[in-house]
């Protein structure tokens, strides 16, 4: 018998028309990807039939799971009434009133098609409303595949440079040097570094673009000071506060800036907003969102897309995002304690150098005593030990990870939970014996 | 009775929350925008119940009109399924065949979410590919919101410069200098100009990006003798030869590419692909989509999107194209024949100077004797006119047209265009004086 027979040969076809056997770079994994077949609440079920308790809900955008009833009624009955128009619809205003109600900077929204669009769409509002052109943004912070945004995004050792001054570097090939010019790179919750670098800059800065809980350096949250520090900075200086939840926003009611004490002029959304459709968003202040008005003339941002509120993502994400209430959110995130700490005792049972960060409904896993607290740190410790860990969470326990991050949903009680620290559990002492080789 | 009392009362609401009250700056009209209800086939109706022949079908990207009993059962089967995973899917591997199937140099495909991203990605694939970083683009093209594609998309005469050498102007205020200077703005169909552009900036280009029948520009398509000269011109100049066949895709069973005597190295695409769902994709030689390829080390543009191939975009996409086929694809373009010859009966009994262009199933108004044929006759040319025709069309005959743009689906039959034949000739009728008083 040959395993994952449907999977392979899925992939065998797959790679004559698509690049790898994919449409997403982060989907591809050796020997060959997976193709769902279908999913279901928090379980998803691949082309053989392997049923996997799924923790990574699409990347984070899956807050209730796979094809939640109540998502898929109304989708269906949308779908009956047309899928696009060349005209808006109520419920794209209802939608839009109920973000703005949730957080309190949120005066104006603009719907767009992905987290993409949404930040390119935010640094490009920032432009028009400062007239100024460089964007600030922290090494090895994902915030999309906008050439600015995605700067340093893979910095390594070799080329990322003195962290007084982190270099600019190109993630794809041939990219224009005027972008790398053009986009400063801080140390993420280096309050004094980053405020040289900003400073150096302020004449032609329009915005500081921020993720307040990012992935990609440790799920650390960015702290008080730094956060508050940038704010004030930005005030006296005619930068914009460009904050980049698309990820973070399902941590907490009014996503992750709940938990400061600023007021921020412009948030990026995606993921979760979507209710698992293709969405993207921008929300702030009445005053900057007004570069887009169409109504007045010359308008500085002529902004449009096709597909922008269409009204399929616009009820999928109005549903998913009525029943992601005050409620919900506290017990996920409640949920989300018992699994950190759950996974805690599975680290001191399996004896191994590991530890576990956690922000809401998120959590990530690291083979360090203590949580990495920057991309630098990160980067040198997770890379080889999570992938050997990964592979055999997926292969071995069928459970899927979001690389080393759990991504919790309203679909999972405390009966995955328990599955998963078991799981967690069986994963480290399996890969004690390679941890201590590489140590 | 207040006219349109639903509509404006969704307008007060929707401009406290959105931009303009609306999400799309080109749905915005004054007074007020309006809101649908639902759209059904040929027709849209509005808040108020107003049913409306729709002719604009979400901006070219309905094929076969609204809620198509196909579309809605395949959607609806698959929502029970899940609406996106962090795996690939047997349908998107099936869908991508079938568009490979169809034009002869779609080798491999990438799927993003929309026009925008699709476009963005072909230049980054070209930068990566040629290690080059300039791209050129002809004047007044819309090619989505990427900052370089949207170059001159709004050149108006007082800064559009000699037409040897085109300016190259921002859409967005704020738009960095540099993406200007990177930018080679090219007058369309002038080949002997053209070519002297690109000699001149040869060493840093990337690639021509290039729409074989931008609306525009007056729905004009390029001449053969321009696109193959810029292909052999490419194959010199290791410059890539990027297609934006977002719109044109619809006009033949291949794409527009079908009528030249060219291989493009990559195609975007859009609209219609998605089958009423945001999508975007990109297709092109294998040997240049493998700058994406997720198993090469290092992978020269690692490209992903959350929900690029989301399976809810892709099996309405893919049933959309496959009842797309040879037969409906012809019976629609000469329904659009039809169409063209009856609104230019129409231009004869109302004896003004007016004109029609067409390619495939798309049809444009000129108020010119004959049809514009570059951006800068098509700008000085129709925009008063074509406001005041728009608003009547939409007011006083319910016709929805796409500015000047009749944009026809599998959804009309001979009724339906006797009734747009009919109202146009209402509306030259109507605007008969106006057209003199600006004689």
């Amino acid at each position: 018998m040959v395993a994952f027979k449907n999977n392979r040969l899925l992939f065998e076809r797959a790679k004559k028309v698509l690049v790898g056997g994919v449409s997403r770079n982060n989907l591809f994994q050796k020997p060959h990807p997976f193709y769902a077949q279908y999913g279901s609440g928090s379980r998803l079920i691949d082309a053989d039939g392997i049923s996997r308790l799924d923790f990574a809900n699409n990347t984070t955008s899956l807050i209730h799971g796979h094809a939640h009833p109540q998502i898929v009624e109304a989708v269906s009955n949308q779908l009956q009434k047309g899928t696009a128009y060349n005209m808006s619809t109520a419920i794209e205003v209802k939608y839009a009133e109920l973000l703005c109600s949730r957080t309190k900077g949120f005066e104006q929204i603009r719907f767009v098609n992905s987290g993409t669009e949404a930040v390119m769409t935010m640094i490009k509002a920032a432009r028009a409303f400062t007239g100024k052109h460089k964007i600030a943004k922290a090494e090895g912070v994902y915030h999309g595949t906008y050439d600015y945004a995605e700067v340093s995004q893979n910095a390594i050792p070799e080329n990322w440079g003195d962290v007084q001054k982190p270099n600019s570097n190109a993630t794809v090939l041939g990219t224009p040097n005027s972008i790398l010019q053009d986009t400063i790179v801080f140390p993420f919750n280096d309050t004094e570094k980053t405020l040289l670098l900003l400073e150096e800059n302020k004449d032609d800065l329009a915005c500081i673009l921020l993720d307040l809980a990012p992935l990609r350096i440790g799920l650390t949250t960015a702290s008080a000071v730094f956060v508050e520090t940038l704010f004030r900075w930005t005030r006296k200086n005619n930068v914009i506060l460009a904050i980049d939840e698309v990820v973070s926003y399902r941590t907490n009611y009014s996503g992750a800036q709940e938990a400061y004490s600023i007021s921020p002029d412009i948030t990026s959304l995606g993921k979760i907003i979507g209710g698992g459709l293709p969405i993207g968003a921008i929300a702030g202040k009445k005053e900057l969102m007004q570069v887009m008005n169409p109504n007045s003339i010359p308008t500085l941002y002529p902004q449009s897309g096709t597909f922008s509120a269409n009204p399929i993502s616009i009820i999928a994400g109005y549903t998913a995002m009525s029943i992601w209430d005050e409620d919900a959110i506290s017990r996920l995130n409640i949920l989300t304690n018992i699994a950190a700490t759950q996974i805690e005792e599975a680290i001191r049972i399996a004896d191994i150098p590991a530890s576990v960060s956690k922000v809401g409904s998120l959590l990530q896993i690291h083979f360090t005593p203590t949580a990495a607290k920057n991309y630098r740190e990160y980067t040198s410790a997770n890379s080889n030990s999570m992938q050997t860990f990964y592979q055999h969470m997926f292969l071995e326990e069928n459970i899927i990870l979001l690389n080393n991050t759990c991504v919790l949903s309203t679909a999972h009680s405390r009966t995955e939970i328990d599955q998963l620290s078991e799981a967690i559990l069986n994963g480290m002492k399996k890969i004690k014996p390679f941890l201590e080789s590489i140590a």
